[in-house]
């Protein structure tokens, strides 16, 4: 049975992963019969509320423990990930892609990603293997696969939209269960809460993301 | 549009609301073409790791603004609901149903039910409104509607469904997706985790759950 392995960034939509596509994405690799393996890079993040306000708490949360909410318990640091042994690789969205995993939603075009999550991306691709990522998420491909013009999308034209093309991506607008579809790359991208405003959108586009990658491996 | 209420209790199966229960729950009510409003109780729990072993971290971390992380942060405080407003009263599980919002976890059938809850629980059914719940959350259920008799799942034979009888619950055995309904008093129960052992089970579990429920709102 294959494997997909999947970076996760925290544990929730405003600072970690969101948890529609998070549960959307390991519900559509489920149905498809594959297995998943959830990842976290090991860290610190600062915390947002989710309450009247999304602005920091001032509170610092471990980013490993949190993201391990959302596997059950079930989950390996990213440093640990070999790309030989997985399908594919997959990135849910959420702030934390943009906050934890790399460095957007603080320095836009400027932004750094973690070194295990750009090496885990480009291993592989190195590796000939499918790269699938939701919401805004596909910001880090555009940075980290920019070079390679990577074709994606994160729903209409925006300001991550912008970012991503001036770091080399080719930018799709796609509607909220649309997939993006880069076959050079091997790479697809589904816009998700980028543009989506329903949890049953969220599910269909993991869904036709996960579908359309069961074609490659 | 009808709206059901669900009842959070954190985030995370080990310490507030199972995440695949509770967004299978809500996948379910907006295919079913029903809107969701989720609450809370404000207070505070204690946390559990998700890491190596399941024990108290000794860290304890506000219940609402923990469960608004599942709820995208629109939430609001259990002590608002009324019964009038909403079409049925869901509860998820996950241990904080058995930690948070009762005492379950540490009492048995002494265990406690937190006073907003059992008051939402009683106007529901007072109100002539179904109830639904999944996975440990039909023990709060047991205690607070055993004196009817409440027919009820939570899973096979085991030490809950045990406590489910002495509170004065009929119990019924049922598979990871099968449903339990209480024709009489308006409950449906799904074991999900109590006997899953894929997430596939737990959406589908959910959506057969909020498919007879739509047959009664």
């Amino acid at each position: 049975m294959k494997t997909i392995a999947v970076i996760l960034s925290g544990c929730g939509n405003r600072d970690g992963s969101e948890l529609q596509e998070t549960l959307g994405l390991l519900l559509a690799i489920d149905r498809h019969g594959f297995k998943y393996q959830c990842f976290a890079p090991q860290g610190s993040f600062k915390v947002v509320s989710y309450l009247d306000n999304d602005g920091e708490t001032g509170e610092v949360r471990d980013l490993f423990a949190e993201a391990a909410r959302i596997a059950r318990g079930d989950i390996r640091p990213l440093d640990e990930y070999l790309a030989n042994d997985y399908a594919a690789l997959a990135l849910p969205g959420g702030m934390g892609a943009a906050r934890n995993l790399s460095t957007y939603a603080f320095d836009g075009t400027n932004m750094n990603v973690l070194p295990e999550v750009e090496k885990a991306i480009l291993d592989t691709h190195a590796a000939g293997k499918p790269v699938v990522a939701m919401c805004i998420a596909p910001i880090v491909l555009s940075k980290v696969m920019g070079h390679l013009g990577v074709k994606l999308t994160l729903g209409d034209i925006c300001a991550a939209s912008r970012a991503a093309v001036a770091m080399g991506a080719n930018h799709e607008v796609c509607g909220p269960t649309d997939i993006c579809v880069d076959n050079a790359n091997k790479v697809i991208t589904t816009p998700a809460y980028m543009v989506a405003t329903h949890i049953s959108q969220i599910f269909d586009g993991a869904e036709n993301m996960i579908a359309k990658l069961s074609e490659w491996i």
